[in-house]
């Protein structure tokens, strides 16, 4: 038995490239992309990425380089998440959502080769670039712009101007629909040599801590695209709603997934909730992703009305109130609830739903819901582990621990920060992911805070996820936060920060809590705000919340801001 | 990037095994496997599992070992796909079909240790292990009986006795119910070292060449699994009817992917048609597998009715004959067409269909549905390739060549036969399958011929799939086979044996051939048969009938046998 080794015929490196060419053939005429007026066929994109890579490997491209995107979900955007690594290349998206300095840093940190641009982007990308010092190789600067996007009209004069110019002393190379039209159909794609060869960089949005580089290998994105199609049970020819930015770990890597099932990728350049009724209702959408707060903003949207075909909507990225999943699920929305990090590249942890609990009422439907859940099929292991003794923390659904994880999809490691990986994947083999959480008797798990997040007030931990999920029950609280308070006497206390969509008093939004939540965890400050403050990716800006609680006085609370 | 490599916490190996106790936990309560009135839910399989693997430990099972099954389709036979290697031992399933001479050479080839025998397979099993010459260690024998089957009440007694007594010569140690009693559901399983660990011995049933043992990975019944969960878009809690036998290529992996998606199991000890229609309406039966074969019994039966809700049928191991898909799917099955080998451990080309050849006329969709088609995702490539230049095949639907296969889910090799494995999976990174196949242009691929089984008239190649597929689609032609008959003129003629559900005389056969095939291709001599000769897998015996052609004059064409 021992004598048999993997050869070339079996250990060919696994790689989500190969869906493309395979959707060619299965899915040749089917609809590949829908933006606005213009459609594609898988048989069309196959050729496209084909052609973009063949022009990146002519232009220099070598293995292993890193080539950066910052743009919508345009066409151009999802053909890069093939093409760039067709070409040997390392594909690096970028958050559109962030500012010139954050990003300059980002191109230097990884020695970016090339840089895709949205047009509608190009003012800060050319800001990025054009602060790299003296003797600093800058990426080569290309525009992407399909001329039919809604806003384009414009500016394609402007494209025009811009191809082949120098703005801010940066050299505008030429456009993406150059390198297609240039490109060679017939390209043979640059294959991995290892299944562990690298082919997505991924900065973290960082509410914790500095921006990291997060490198996957082509083993980890093909189980974990084939991990997410199977825990999401999608079926062939999806229609899926691009309403995730695909710059958000690849989509959840839902943008190979969708090459893999022939599905048809409706891109949005922007997120408007109501024009989310529109393209559900025009092009009879199945699937669609977001935070939260997308959620809660389909919920909340004045147009919103029940839908005629039921739409699977995978939430993820922070625990969905009860109160938003409840508001969107009587809209025809079935909302799924999965638990992922960029550093894992998609949904690890999934609350996969039993068919007694439909029996259910709503309310502990809803709370039940909230729960990350259990690990996907592609995931070897998850825990939750007591922090001092290093073991499994009770199935009490009490004990708080850290929630660790072990599988084929986590990430290779932080670029260029070998301290930074070992202290996130330890010698025990696990992934440390700093968020705080318990195990239910029935084995499902749930996050409490990020470690961050946790209020100690009194000696007793209080969790700002419970605290927030209360507020959220109620009607009136449209966004809420809820942040430590230091605290002279407690130590720190419960400080909520709200908006709101009615009228509410201090006292009202207090006496809500008092009848819901153990006095300990009632918010002693209520700040109410127009909005709250978000990152880059939509998640709600604890640690600028936390600033602004540490230098108030206790009296401030009734302010508005 | 170069520096960030695979660490514990990303490498660790990818096993089928991790999806039992999820499944525990998913689907806890929901029911895993129904055997006449017997039924588990999942929570207990998994529970059983575990304490049959801890015994199997405690009896001095070792990493590496391997243990015998020799089973119909019970529950034990399902729980063993588990047990056994968590126990770190190497399943190997036998194939009930074989004489005891057979089996006998397979446990010597093996080294089995142990080998647990249905009951009603005991007298066969214990003349196998009988046969040991002196001096080799014979492995220690288990029996299985749940008591609980149909046939099974006459054998209780005869089981206690059996227990701890000498049969032939041969020690009966105990029963599988014991180990199961006797074990620890705590046990913490035997996790594989490396992902290209041993996890399944299978032995071929060799139509063109004696038995060889076909040894898989870990990581590629891993591969395979997810792999035709996705291909057949099988959703969650499907009602999966046990047709094909668990023994032939671990029931195409499915054993593993019911506990994947929470499936439960309807086992049968004995497939019989009618048992079909009383099994998928008792249990709303939603998927099935089978052979042709199969498909045609039940087309064929006499107490066949169109079925209430539809059932996904996969069929493979031989070209369907589009006669027969057409009268299966009027039924109510919907028919999937699926190609592989005991070599990749389940289907690896698949018949992808497509929405608009629901257009076609019945008959083109049939003859479409019997071309094998795409690789599945898992799979990394298939081609045909010519066998003097080893380049691919012309996309005409003509040229023929070499099936080739390469991907994760291909067997390790070939137990102790590095010159077999190393003619299968050879340098140039491909398995050979050994089936002749041509590439449609749409890129779809259809097999002609096993090598052997070309029929070279004239010095035409005749497919001898060709004409069967023509002689299946005469209503009163109930089984078929085309093989070479030696001609001194020709060099060789096509020669037909057929089995009738109607009338038809010689020439019948012969005029119906005509008006359909080119003349060459006509069987010139047809035998008819009550029933064709098939292998212990169901396969019709194409070599004995080779034998028979090659023995016999042109005259006697019109005998029946």
């Amino acid at each position: 038995m021992d004598q048999l080794k993997p050869t070339s015929a079996n250990s060919c490196p696994l790689t989500p490239l190969t869906f493309l060419e395979r959707a060619a053939t299965v899915y040749n005429d089917c609809t590949s992309i829908v933006y606005n007026e213009t459609t594609f066929t898988w048989t069309q994109t196959n050729r496209r990425c084909l052609k973009v890579a063949s022009s990146l490997v002519r232009l220099g491209i070598c293995r292993g380089d890193v080539v950066s995107v910052l743009a919508f979900n345009v066409p151009a955007m999802y053909e890069l998440q093939f093409a760039v690594p067709m070409s040997g290349a390392v594909l690096n998206n970028l958050n559109t959502r962030l500012d010139a300095r954050t990003i300059s840093v980002m191109l230097r940190h990884c020695e970016s080769k090339m840089l895709f641009v949205d047009t509608h982007l190009s003012v800060i990308a050319l800001d990025a670039v054009s602060r790299f010092p003296p003797g600093i190789r800058r990426p080569v600067v290309l525009l992407i712009s399909d001329h039919s996007d809604k806003f384009g009209e414009n500016l394609t004069g402007s494209i025009d101007s811009l191809q082949n110019s120098t703005v801010n002393g940066v050299d505008i190379f030429t456009t993406y629909e150059d390198l297609v039209e240039k490109g060679d159909p017939d390209f043979d794609w640059v294959r991995p040599i290892s299944e562990h060869d690298a082919i997505t960089l991924n900065y973290t949005s960082g509410t914790t801590s500095s921006p990291k580089g997060v490198v996957h290998s082509h083993r980890a994105i093909f189980i974990i695209t084939f991990d997410s199609l199977i825990d999401w049970s999608i079926p062939k020819n999806p229609v899926y709603l691009w309403t995730l930015p695909m710059f958000h770990s690849n989509g959840w890597s839902f943008t190979w997934g969708m090459a893999a099932v022939g599905g048809t990728n409706i891109c949005l350049q922007k997120f408007e909730a109501d024009d989310v009724f529109a393209a559900v209702n025009r092009h009879n959408v199945t699937h669609m992703c977001g935070a939260p707060v997308v959620l809660n903003m389909i919920a909340n949207s004045p147009n919103a009305k029940p839908l005629k075909n039921s739409v699977h909507f995978l939430t993820g990225g922070a625990p969905p109130p009860a109160a938003v999943v409840l508001r969107t699920e009587s809209l025809g929305f079935i909302v799924s609830h999965g638990y992922g990090m960029t550093e894992v590249a998609g949904v690890v942890v999934s609350c996969a739903w039993k068919e007694k609990w439909n029996k259910m009422p709503v309310k502990d439907r809803a709370r039940l819901k909230a729960r990350q859940g259990v690990r996907t099929l592609g995931l070897t292991d998850v825990n939750v582990l007591d922090t001092k003794s290093g073991l499994s923390v009770k199935r009490d659904g009490l004990t708080q621990g850290e929630i660790v994880l072990k599988g084929a999809c986590l990430m290779l490691g932080y670029l260029k920060d070998p301290r930074g990986t070992a202290q996130c994947m330890r010698e025990d083999g696990w992934l440390y992911t700093g968020d705080v959480g318990v195990i239910h008797p029935d084995g499902y798990i749930e996050i409490k805070d990020r470690s961050k997040d946790i209020i100690i007030t009194g000696g007793e931990n209080v969790s700002s996820v419970e605290v927030e999920s209360v507020l959220y029950s109620n009607p009136v609280v449209h966004e809420a936060a809820v942040v430590a308070h230091p605290d002279k006497f407690w130590g720190e206390t419960p400080c909520a920060f709200v908006s709101l969509i009615g009228k509410a008093s201090l006292n009202d939004i207090i006496m809500f809590c008092r009848e819901r939540l153990p006095h300990y965890m009632v918010p002693k400050i209520v700040v109410f705000m127009e909005e709250l403050p978000k990152t880059a990716t939509g998640k709600i800006m604890k640690s600028k919340l936390r600033d602004i609680a540490n230098n108030m006085s206790k009296r401030t609370g009734m302010s508005k801001m």
